[in-house]
This record gives C-alpha cells, structure tokens and sequence, in this order.
C-alpha cells in the first residue's frame, strides 16, 4: 500500500469507442433512478478505479436508438494500463453495452468538441407485416415506395441547409444551420438502409430526414414540400418523424489525433 | 342482435403461424402473472371475439427462446372470415410478436400432436468481444472453433438415438428416443449458424446439441466423449448448455392436410 501512494498519477484521457442496444436504455444522458448508458458507464469506472468520473459522449442519444460507434472520452487518474480498461469494463458492463475499444488521446482531445462528422444508419422495414424477432431494431413502414423518388428527396437534403424544419423543439439551439456531407440509401429484399453523414444533427434530425424521403418516396408529400421545409423551416412541411429503434449512431470521425 | 343469435355458428379450427421475439417473455406457456407468448395470444383472441379460447402451440419454448414460424391451433366459434384473423389479431398484439398466417384446417388437426418434423436454428457469434446490439438475439461463443471437428461431431449426433444425455432433467419424458434428421453448420465472419431438423426435441435438447457440438470443436470435450453421452445417456459426457437468445423455432412441418 505505501508504494501506491508514492506514485504520482498523471492524468489520462481515455477514448472509448461503445456499441449498444438502446432498447432497454433510457437513452445515452445520465439521469435519476433511470437506467442510461452513459450513468452505466460511469458506474463501471467507479467499480473498477473507485473515481468518480464522467464519461462524455460524442452526443446524446435517445431512449431507443442503438450505436455500434458512439465515442466517449473519459479523464482519469489511474495506474491501469490502457489495453486492460476494455476487458475490465465489459466484466463490470451488462451485455446490452460493449466497450469494442480503449485508447490514450492527447489531453485536450474531446468526444464531443472534436468530432467532424457523424453517421447515422436508419433501417426500415417496408414489408405490410414488420418482424416480431426484429421489432426494437428496426423501424417499420408498411407501404410502397418509389426508389426515384426517394433518391430526389435525398439530393435535396444533401448539403449546407437550415434543418429548422427538419427537428423537434430543443430550446438550447439557436444555429439550425448544418451540413450533410451525403446520403447512402439502399433496398433489399424489402429493408431499406439509409446512412447520413454530416458535421452535426439537431434533435431528431436523423429521424425526420429518413420520414421525409420516405413519405416523399410513397407520394405522401411532395418534394415541393420537402422545399418549402428547407425554406421556411416550418416542420410541417417535412415527413413524419420515424421511431427510434431504427436507428443507429454509426460512426464519429476526427481529425487525425 | 336477434339476427346474430339466430346464426348457428361451427366450430372452426384455424391454423396460426406466430413469429416472436422471446426476450420479454416468460416462455410460450401461459402463466399466472407473468407475460407469455400463449397467455398473449389468448387474450387477443379474448378481446376479438370475447370467447376464451385455448392457444394450443406445437410445443413449448423457453424464455428468452424466439420462433420465426411457432404453429398453433385454435378451436372457435366465430363469423368472422378467416382472412380478416391476422390483421385484427396483430392490432391487438403488441410488436414483439406477430401472426404471419392464419388457415382454417380439418378439426382433427392438432399443432403439437400432427407435428412430423421441427426445425430449430441457433446462431452464435464466435467474436472475442460480443455484439451489444444482437445480445438478445445470438448465443456467444468466443473460442476458436475447428470445422473439421464440429462436423464429425455433427455426424455422430444424426440419426434415431437415446438422446437422454442431451437434456435437462424433465420428469415427465419417458422415452428419450428421438431422430434427428439433418443438422445444418454454416460459418460466415466468425457467426455460426445450426439448423437442425428432428421429429421432436426433449428440454434444452437443442441448446445441449449445440454447446456439444462447439465443445467438440473447440477441443474443450472430445469425440469419443460425445459418443458416450449417446451410450451411455449420461448428461456429463455432452457439451454446455448455450443460452436461450440464439435459439429459434423456425418451423413446424405437417402431413399434406
């Protein structure tokens, strides 16, 4: 014991990279008495190093929604050397949330402050009855779409835009401009997958875009409304907000650390 | 109303096709208090025609375990068209589980007694570090596996044996002879998927069969220990038994009714 407390500890920060299942998550953000991803990382840590640290997210997600790239760094003071911390945690861990990777970044390295881009996978299933095996990981939409439509809805929403229209109310914004960098869409067998990329979402962007290249691809609402939505930033004019358990935090990129 | 109660219905028997995702439930068999897959069931045919009806499934699962294509029969007295049962029944089931298909069929036809062959299919993952999102859905193996080994194991288990070894303890089996018809093993990035066909499977038997088959493959028990699980019907000669999650009843096959 005495020789510990000679060692002088530096602080580290630790870049985590997490996959989870949403579904039994109240979302990524600490809160009381609910179970979050977030608070049961911070748990872990407390377990394994007794520090009370806090485990800061790329952003949050909400109840439901899943990640297989959801980064988070951590500052901490601890002796464990950086390759044991993704054994230890997924130990300590519920198997609905897995630590895939553990590394040491410079100090002022952030999750949040430093990422570039993000990437949100959408999965939709199109067939009339949706699957029960699949029913939290996938979102449903039981009608027929128009692929040549859907891919015009998509060049519309590429680029630098107001998404005023295209989120639900969050009081902390105020900047509602954002860039998607590109929209991936795919069908197969009746699944559709969507993937955007872009320097930033507002409140559930993600699943707005994807209801409104949806309903403009079923001739719900017409890309002349997917227009007006980008002009006037009235949501009414965009499509319909799809569920959460659809979609997935993919990817964040940085600059190269 | 007087006219309905002139109407003299029969008796009908309708064949159901149910997918489920077994993560929420306590099991097929209904249960005081606690949620089933049949208890459900049940209560929706409740609420559609307010008769109380018995779901009969073509055999039990256990909680946690999934069905793509779990058959039921149901004896009712009930106008309403058989096409329009799937739909109004899916209304009042919750998301997890599905109707796929509902027939009328011969009042002698019986899911669990008519049954002629089961298929039931497990997926494993053989990464090192598990999926998070997929935790529900996959058993979790993380050794390395010699494919050579798995189907010589495979080989042995086909076929009419006393498969005693390769249950757990039930006291109300009696004869523990049953055939295995076909055991399918495919292997693609490191997830493994066993499909095995049988004309009836005793309590845990195919998660045994499994866990046997990959202990073999991983060296962890050897052939000739599998052998005498068949000789000698001694359950410490088998292999582990995997977790219920990547067990699926795929489907039920009958006579030409």
């Amino acid at each position: 014991m005495k020789s510990e407390n000679k060692t002088i500890l530096k602080e580290r920060n630790l870049k985590l990279t997490i996959e989870y299942n949403g579904a039994k998550f109240f979302g990524w953000q600490k809160q009381n008495e609910k179970r979050t991803v977030q608070g049961d990382l911070e748990e872990a840590f407390f377990q394994l190093t007794k520090q009370v640290v806090e485990v800061e997210g790329s952003g949050r997600t909400d109840r439901g929604v899943h990640a297989m790239g959801q980064v988070a760094t951590v500052k901490i003071l601890s002796a464990i050397p950086t390759e044991n911390f993704k054994v230890a945690l997924n130990n300590l861990l519920a198997e609905d949330v897995r630590v895939k990777s553990v590394e040491e970044v410079d100090l002022d390295f952030h999750a949040r402050f430093s990422a570039k881009k993000k990437t949100y996978k959408y999965v939709v299933d199109l067939n009339e009855t949706a699957s029960a095996i699949n029913c939290d990981l996938v979102g449903h939409y039981p009608y027929k779409i128009d692929v040549k439509k859907i891919r015009k809805a998509k060049q519309m929403l590429v680029g630098k835009h107001n998404f005023k229209g295209f989120c639900s109310a969050d009081t902390n914004v105020k900047n509602f401009e954002r860039e998607i960098y590109k929209i991936d869409f795919s069908l197969k067998k009746n699944i559709a997958i969507f993937e955007v990329t872009g320097n930033g979402f507002l409140y559930n962007m993600v699943r707005i875009l994807v209801g409104t290249m949806l309903d403009g691809g079923r001739g719900k609402i017409t890309l002349d409304s997917i227009k007006k939505a980008l002009e006037t930033g009235e949501r009414k004019y965009a499509g319909t907000t799809m569920p959460a358990g659809g979609l997935y935090l993919k990817c964040v990129e940085y600059n190269k650390q």
